[in-house]
């Protein structure tokens, strides 16, 4: 069977570009308003795209004061959403450090109960100080100590997933037997962590247990990701260094005993979109224009730990020596060295640098016309370095029209996407199996959990 | 200003009499479709209830085998619902003690932006075992202390709830400004349970703050709901007992400096509906025949800290002396205390005490025509035991149907019950004033957040 592409579009305040509010084209919808973001679900559902995300954070961010940022919670907003379309998956992110395992197991069976199987987890383990001090977490574990304990959760939420079989509901009025309690089970687990007795209160759902996803770089991020994840977020500037991620990831998923058909890799890409080449550097420039260099600047700072930078100049070229060693850096390692990367191989000014960050914040942005966007995407993702891409429209939804209405029916012509969905549920866009239970026997008739 | 009254139906698995769901009237769709809790909130707001409401537990039910009970989870639910409906409050059940407060109050915020200020939170504090033990909880804290560390849960919440002022967002692209951060503050919480320092990353939502609801009857229960709560939902068996609560309750506030008007109480009333009495009792006899003895004993068994009453004959009257001191009891004591007066009163066979319970769990029960479910109500409500209902159909959604169809228009005859939505806002079904912002003064002008 010949590989399929997939897409996912990001959905991120006004667009991911960081003045994209400031843009004529921008949406002027609040960003506590469903509405907007029931529209954009429509529209990349009309792109027969795989999914939509929202990313997370447990705590005010430093750049709200000049970015339209934040809104609604990820969990509340899918449940609307997944009301509001009928066949596009739904992925947010929650925090295994900062959610008891029982309350997060039991909202993603009911978001994909009530989505019918399109739920999507994508894990974070939340590394920032500010969303600790929302939390009474006044030690903040460190990076690889969050990692252990993400396993664990992992492997408690697994087992409530699976605590139910697919046929323990067998709803008999006339028997007075709702529940066959022979198939639902205490997972009883006591862990260095977590100690959790079970069952879940809720029935086992349509696929089983959400989608996994992850987005981890580091060496523990990376081997969390060949256990657990199905699909993962990743950030490149460059081809090659995709190529290098994907290749690795899907070994260390091979030597788990993995299929590496079952880790799909999607890096991000934010589309500048014109008519013509010119016309997409014009938007692209234009974007930049509107930034705010104290907003890069505090954007950059974080991503070297909060590292004071206010001395370096505007319009001088950098070298590595100006930033922070990233081996120094608690929390997104993986980011600041991509940085370094650019700095060594490019010497940008501050500027220039900030330019480039402010459009997909170290994701690969590239301008020019539909076709060539299409070129790019068939070049990643027909040399391996993607099985598809995470989607981050500069301005939203006005580049994800773009994008729907010209680079789609491109990627459909070259017989590289589909033109109508063929599947139900998100592991099924995917091409992704439905997990067995760990402790039943998946029945062999369809069950009123599949069903529902 | 005349008093209104005020309903809510309070969802619950296919009815709340205990064999509901084994009844021919009972609905056959499954507890985990989203579809099913959307017809039923459908047909509330068809009949102009103020409000739908789901109870929770952190734990398998012991029931579960014997009854169609369980399902979605609440606030992923009340999501979907929210745009499933237009004008009806939407409230659901969340435990203090086993959620982060910044998840919750982040969560509650969020619905209550999706639903344009529609939402409500029956805080409760959870005392059951078995959720312990799916929280790490080894040492299960005690009675008074929980309640202790639910006034400060509350503070908390209630100040990241202000922790926005209504009017910062500003969202002008021009000058570049999102957020007058000026207008947002860390709430800078260090007690004795919680250290959240703020601020929520959501801005304040329509209502302010969810609707505040609680179900305490113990001292403690009492004093926090004359404390916090501006609905509070209660259990009587008898009209004089509701009576002694409301006069309690709204006394407690009057002391603390609250309207007592501002804290409505709700006894629960599971009507049986009839065109005729004989036809009303007729149903409660053929739901009696229904039950099971061993799921009701079980039930009667969990509200007496699992006392072992295996040794009591079906058809012997009881005495007091059957049954444990409810001052032993861990938990909800009230509802002990309110069966052991049953018994004192009634002399009961179990059999009959197992059905009267089956009904409505020490809710109120009553059998027959519309007109006479309309008169208890009038009775209650305008002698001052109840500002209105937490009506609990013992069948749903039929008797859901009966009530909305032909008690409803019986209340708005007598001109005790709206016959149109007046308000946008579950505090305005209420007659409740949106809460003031202890940290920001009110802006004059109509803001972002009230408008979205």
């Amino acid at each position: 069977m010949s590989r399929t592409l997939h897409l996912n579009v990001f959905i991120h305040g006004r667009g991911h570009h960081e003045a994209a509010w400031r843009h004529p084209r921008a949406s002027t919808s609040s960003l506590t308003d469903i509405a907007y973001y029931e529209n954009i679900a429509a529209l990349a559902e009309r792109g027969k795209f795989d999914s939509i995300f929202f990313a997370d954070h447990l705590a005010i961010g430093r750049d709200v004061e000049h970015a339209a940022r934040g809104g609604l919670e990820p969990l509340t907003t899918l449940a609307a959403l997944a009301r509001a379309t009928e066949h596009i998956g739904l992925i947010a992110t929650a925090s295994s450090t900062y959610t008891e395992p029982y309350n997060l197991a039991r909202q993603f069976a009911s978001l994909d109960h009530i989505s019918g199987g399109r739920v999507g987890w994508n894990i974070v383990t939340s590394w920032l100080k500010a969303t600790a001090a929302n939390y009474g977490d006044s030690t903040q574990i460190g990076h690889d100590e969050r990692y252990d304990r993400a396993f664990e959760y992992l492997d408690v939420v697994s087992k409530l997933w699976d605590s139910w079989a697919d046929n323990a509901r067998v709803d008999d009025p006339a028997a007075g037997t709702y529940v066959d309690i022979a198939r639902v089970r205490p997972i009883k687990h006591q862990g260095r962590h977590y100690q959790v007795t079970g069952a879940l209160n809720i029935p086992r759902s349509p696929q089983g247990r959400p989608l996994l996803v992850q987005a981890g770089s580091s060496d523990k991020g990376r081997q969390f990701a060949a256990t657990y994840a199905e699909a993962v977020f990743t950030a490149h500037l460059e081809k090659d260094t995709a190529l290098a991620f994907s290749a690795d990831l899907k070994a260390r998923a091979a030597r788990l005993g993995r299929s590496p058909d079952h880790v799909l890799v999607l890096p991000g890409l934010s589309p500048v979109i014109g008519a013509t080449e010119a016309e997409a550097n014009r938007l692209w420039q234009e974007l930049n224009e509107l930034t705010v260099p104290a907003v890069g600047l505090a954007h950059l700072s974080a991503r070297f730990g909060g590292a004071d930078l206010s001395h370096l100049a505007l319009d001088e070229r950098l070298s590595t020596t100006d930033l922070p060693d990233p081996a120094t850096v608690q929390g997104a390692q993986s980011r600041a060295e991509l940085i370094h990367r650019l700095v060594e191989r490019e010497r940008p000014t501050l500027r220039s640098l900030l330019h480039t960050l402010a459009g997909g914040r170290g994701h690969f942005v590239t301008a020019g016309t539909p076709e060539q966007i299409a070129d790019v995407i068939e070049d990643w993702f027909c040399s391996g370095a993607a099985d598809g891409f995470n989607i981050m429209p500069p301005i939203l939804p006005a580049v994800l029209e773009d994008f729907v209405e010209q680079v789609v029916p491109v990627l459909q012509q070259r017989g590289l996407f589909r033109r109508d969905y063929t599947e139900r549920t998100l592991r099924g866009h995917y091409g992704l199996p439905r997990p067995e239970n760990q402790y039943f026997a998946t029945p062999a008739e369809p069950t009123l959990a599949a069903r529902s």
